[in-house]
């Protein structure tokens, strides 16, 4: 039954994904890591701009701000069942934490719109004041659900 | 000379990458492939619901065709000086024939650009109509410009 229950589980969270064509696990794995390096460089680029590292260039902030915003909604298509093993450092938690990990990705999409308003809004200071709260954007998930 | 002539071109292509904080080549590399990557995914997606493969998803067809937008953008930042070696099959063409490489970025965003909005369309005629002439789009690349 918990096999049942956990397939199933398994299946929820790969539906949306269908559509996407993952020929094999591995593919799914390679397309989430993708996705959360590209997300993680935008981030990044954000972050050195809101604490003085990098010079503000409004044009890249923008064009992170898009980034993010979009990046943010990819990854989560690629874990489907049967990508727990290979490279990758999920934790099993992801599976049998659905709801939780649901709810990362929620409140990662959330903040990533509202940072990219700022970034895309021309002016450091939204940006700066956006940066704060986000900063442990990735953490948060990562203690959770990713292996050391 | 020569090796300042390739200094200067490999900086004039790095320039609007410079406010994406790469700290090592190692970074631009894996950030560009991961561009592709998640380029390719979505392209995949694409093509195989205009060549029947995939039943036609328009709210997948929609995501995917804004990803395909943004996404092919963004791996040229990536192509910084030092790069050129390392976990990359890039060929030295790209840096040795920057006007030639800069004429196939060009028209692989703008094809993308032509593609997201046939994807976005809500129209699976208008996506088969626009995937035909793109079909093409990741070959033309890298047939120039990357090993075997």
């Amino acid at each position: 039954m918990r096999t049942l229950a956990s397939l199933a589980l398994a299946l929820a969270i790969a539906a949306p994904a269908a559509a996407q064509n993952f020929q094999k696990p591995e593919d799914a794995i390679k397309y989430r890591r993708s996705a959360l390096t590209v997300l993680a460089a935008h981030f990044g680029t954000l972050g050195a701009m809101a604490n003085g590292r990098a010079p503000y260039d409004a044009a890249q902030a923008a064009k992170s701000g898009d980034v993010v915003a979009l990046a943010s909604t990819l990854p989560w298509a690629g874990f489907i069942a049967g990508t727990d093993k290979g490279e990758t450092r999920a934790k099993p938690e992801i599976w049998t934490e659905q709801a939780k990990f649901k709810e990362h990705q929620d409140r990662l999409v959330d903040n990533m719109q509202k940072l990219s308003a700022a970034a895309k809004s021309g002016s450091l200071d939204q940006l700066k004041a956006a940066w704060g709260p986000n900063s442990g954007s990735c953490k948060a998930c990562h203690d959770n659900f990713r292996k050391d």
